[in-house]
């Protein structure tokens, strides 16, 4: 679990997109962010109050989280220096950067000295079980994608929050790097290996009151065959209760598979819905989610329109109409 | 790739049992074999000549192949003394087992001062790419279980050793530690990360010629949810031409798994066949393979008999029947 209050560092960063993880921490859980710590040069804001690390660290933050992307897979030496600083301050360091950084032995040599913690949170704990496939109590919700990337993590933090704004009992529970920095813990699915894949979506997803819901982020798609297994993992892990449809409807083909067709919303309803029952015999479908953000309003609202009437099933962009439907839907169940 | 000949070491193995990889080589690729090493207490045999290192040695034997189960998780001193001893006089050494050869400091001392290499099956290469779904030449077939262990490593060897017999071209690629170990190559896909398990299979099932079978070693199950994303995985980096679905007949429920039913023959030809579609939209279901040890002669047959009626695809027990009757399946695609 990474400590919070966090201070964002945005670094250099070349542009407000390099930030995306700080900006997913800061709209996703802005009480756990003090301020955002920016070199000189750096053209993001995630309009949180600029601060240095002494003046966060009077404000109480606890850990200096890397929100940005670096550059040619290094670490900077200006970047080190504020890290190191960091470190020499009592702060601890948490990143989902492919270099990691407990490689760098400087930065473990820092920490060593000053007792800091260093998440590098694209590493997943090795001591994952063999999923067992036991019943658990709570209830559990994934979205399941006809492509990747197209807005299950998002869907997924949309219900949570709908649902703890409403004082219903919610988590969320990240399967990926940002998903992660955002919560606070996760497993890094992608990264776990084969045989332990489904056991560490159990472990994610305990036994919990009746009334509880557990999102699990969605990953990969059953039809993107870079990643299907993934998701299949997903799916019989979480032995979900209720799973969300994720859509981009203006995708001409799977992500970066060119020969490979976005199938209907139908197909993946019936796929993802028997693979379900397999670990949960009363899973349902209980929603449509359509990231509509290459449409215009009108065209939003009447592709959600049509789907909904074609389908039966409550349609919304979450980002445009809120997850309140999405959310009612999982009331009945 | 582990060199040939093997000589097999048997160690101090305590029944027949416990040398099942020793005999799964000596079945399925004796010529790759000059004989076994068995220490003194030793209660399996596997029918091949007794042999001192020295005298496999000057059969012009390359490895020792620990082709037994140890104990505890440890090697203990008396096997170590021979592996030393082996590594000494020029061997390579190739093991399955869950502790690993790399790990003994006075093996790699060993291995480093006489040039041998250490073999350790469970661990994949580390450099696997992303699956890109691209389809390949020559054609691929996968046997899929109803559930785990159902006799799929079994199927794909004897399709393989038919496929050969009868002047085809035709090879085994294991994705399993006992496969791998037989074939002297593959992949042991439940160790592999999960981001890259489907690369790892286009890797192991590379463009061939257009009349060439590969015959992918099976892992796993669909209904299998500890596994399901191994399987899965397999589906879409081996983009099969031709599925074998594999079943056992006596089994209460699914393996390990005391909730779970054991689906019928045509839930998974339905659900796989979908699925391999994604990949390669013109995979057929091409047989049944049903595993018989637990039935008589004439039960056997009749079962064969009625799935073969029922589903109107050729069934057999290869170990029974041989696999003639599926080779000649494929013969038509």
């Amino acid at each position: 679990m990474i400590k919070t209050p966090y201070l964002l560092f945005l670094g250099d960063a070349p542009d407000q997109l390099a930030a995306k993880v700080a900006q997913g921490i800061k709209d996703w859980r802005p009480e756990n962010v003090v301020g955002q710590l920016r070199l000189e040069g750096c053209q993001a804001d995630v309009g949180m109050a600029d601060m240095t690390l002494e003046e966060a660290r009077q404000a109480d933050a606890k850990t200096l989280v890397i929100g940005v992307a670096n550059r040619g897979g290094v670490i900077s030496h200006r970047w080190k220096d504020v890290l190191i600083h960091a470190l020499e301050m009592g702060y601890d360091l948490a990143s989902g950067l492919h270099n990691l950084l407990r490689d760098d032995a400087d930065l473990v040599k820092a920490a060593q000295e000053h007792g800091g913690a260093l998440h590098d949170v694209r590493v997943p704990d090795d001591d994952y079980p063999i999923a067992k496939g036991r019943p658990r109590a709570g209830k559990r919700c994934l979205a399941v994608g006809t492509d990747c990337s197209v807005g299950k993590m998002y869907t997924g933090l949309a219900m949570d929050a709908e649902m703890r704004r409403r004082g219903h009992r919610s988590t969320f529970r990240p399967t990926g790097q940002t998903g992660i920095l955002i919560a606070g813990d996760g497993v890094p699915l992608d990264a776990v290996v084969a045989d332990f894949m489904a056991g560490a979506i159990e472990v994610l997803t305990p036994d919990n009151d009746a009334d509880h819901w557990d999102h699990i982020e969605g990953q990969g798609s059953l039809f993107h065959i870079s990643y299907s297994g993934v998701t299949m993992a997903l799916i019989h892990g979480g032995q979900p209760d209720a799973l969300i449809l994720s859509h981009e409807p203006t995708r001409k083909h799977l992500r970066g598979l060119s020969g490979y067709p976005v199938p209907p919303l139908e197909t993946l309803r019936d796929l993802a819905l028997s693979l379900a029952r397999i670990a949960n015999p009363s899973c349902v479908v209980a929603g449509i989610s359509i990231n509509t953000q290459h449409l215009g309003a009108s065209a939003a609202d009447a592709l959600c329109r049509e789907t909904e009437h074609r389908l039966g099933l409550p349609t919304v962009d979450p980002y445009r109409h809120g997850a309140g439907r999405l959310v009612d839907a999982l009331a009945t169940l």
